[in-house]
């Protein structure tokens, strides 16, 4: 039986540098798909692209429109390659009803040939962590489909009881793994980048409408890396710096149970008051 | 007579989302100029184009190749106009002895129309830092032409004074303002964010040759507030994450003296070894 991962990052290479597919109804969110899965198939598409060269490094995804649950079309175009890194100019476009093709989404991503070098993190694990296994499952209503793709167990900051509007600290700390569980990859790691329930709801504990505008990952580990993490539990921390004005930023980092740093993230996210 | 850094972000407008410029002397770098003033023209022609809907929420710039000291063209395309967001597609291209075009530079951009809403910051300015006006400048041999164009200040982790591999935490804090001062606007603002000296260095005490591959800024104020920011110090902060075959990240904030989160800002940066 296929994962729903694997299902919703299939895409079908076109001629040039086109791929199609379409959103995966496993991953729906509350208004379209799961941010998350979105920008797993922009990276996807630069994976599957036979001229790649090397492994990602960055990749930024901007969500222009909301996407319809209808067929899209990706463009995975190398705007540059040097002798070991890559430039990648992406965007994915759904069809109107008018029969014209709208920009949905865009982005930009670089793939890099690594070579091994010194190598260190400043980013320790936090310490005294309880492990995933020793931390129930939270009881919730079945909420969005993407969120039961996920199994999440809460460390600190999880999302409020109570929408009282009492202000807390906005930092999130969880393990989180597919579910059910999948090897990692680039494609699974792009996605789980996206997890975090938006910094304003914690901080505020007021529901307000938001939006991820902008998203982007950077990659600190190789395809052997993430195949050795396997199917395991990546602990995630959030935080916010700044709100202002209808927006705020979300940076994270995403840890394996090793403790080797794997991604950091930032977003900044659209908020309605 | 004209600040050098608007003679350097000076554009001219060409027929549809196209804008000529070239590279300033007095921004030079070791090899082709400083990457914040590059980035700051991508910004500008985002700027000066006469569809854009609001101001500069997020930026990502992605240095594809080593600009020439020559005449460049940047194409600055709104790919999708929403309501209050609009979502740009921005590539720099300089032509070659064969006359043929390359993509050195891509970069996306998300402007937009903020209403005002609850605000706060979760980042506030470090606490016992010396005004700028008490920290004397460095006495340094005169470096590359961009480093005059900063008058940087620094309060904690600068510049090795021994290249001597020595290991040291990579938290740099600095005051900085326009050579001359220039009263603050986004382009400006947008090369500040990456006035900072690669977090690698610090970090071991070797000279490592390095260059910014990707680098996203996101804007926290608005141009009303830049304005009235005016000339004065910002106060920036940088650190690293992870440092992993050949690449690492480097994350910063910039306040300005009043206090106010201004800008976060991420960047990618290949190292040699």
């Amino acid at each position: 039986m296929t994962h729903p991962f694997d299902e919703a990052v299939t895409l079908a290479p076109q001629s040039g540098n086109l791929f199609t597919g379409r959103p995966h109804p496993a991953y729906a969110n509350m208004v379209g798909p799961y941010g998350g899965i979105t920008a797993a198939q922009m990276a996807q598409a630069v994976m599957l692209h036979p001229g790649r060269l090397g492994e990602p490094v960055a990749l930024t995804v901007n969500f222009a429109a909301g996407l319809r649950d209808a067929p899209f079309t990706i463009e995975a175009r190398p705007a540059r390659t040097n002798r070991s890194t890559q430039h990648w100019t992406v965007a994915l476009t759904q069809t109107g009803d008018d029969g014209a093709a709208s920009t949905m989404i865009t982005a930009t991503a670089v793939t890099a040939a690594r070579r091994s070098t010194w190598s260190a993190s400043d980013a320790p694990m936090p310490a005294h962590v309880p492990r995933p296994q020793d931390i129930p499952r939270p009881h919730e209503p079945p909420r969005m489909p993407w969120v039961q793709r996920y199994d999440m167990r809460p460390v600190a900051g999880h999302l409020p009881l109570e929408w009282n509007g009492a202000e807390a600290e906005a930092l999130t700390q969880l393990w989180m793994r597919d579910e059910p569980p999948r090897p990692l990859d680039f494609a699974g790691l792009t996605a789980l980048a996206d997890v975090f329930f938006p910094r304003v709801w914690r901080r505020r504990a007021i529901k307000t409408p938001v939006g991820t505008v902008s998203m982007t990952v950077y990659y600190h580990a190789s395809a052997a890396e993430l195949a050795a993490t396997g199917s395991g539990y990546l602990l995630g921390q959030a935080r916010a710096q700044s709100y202002f004005n209808g927006f705020f930023d979300q940076s994270a980092e995403l840890w394996n149970e090793a403790g080797r740093l794997l991604a950091t993230t930032h977003q900044i996210v659209y908020f309605k008051e």
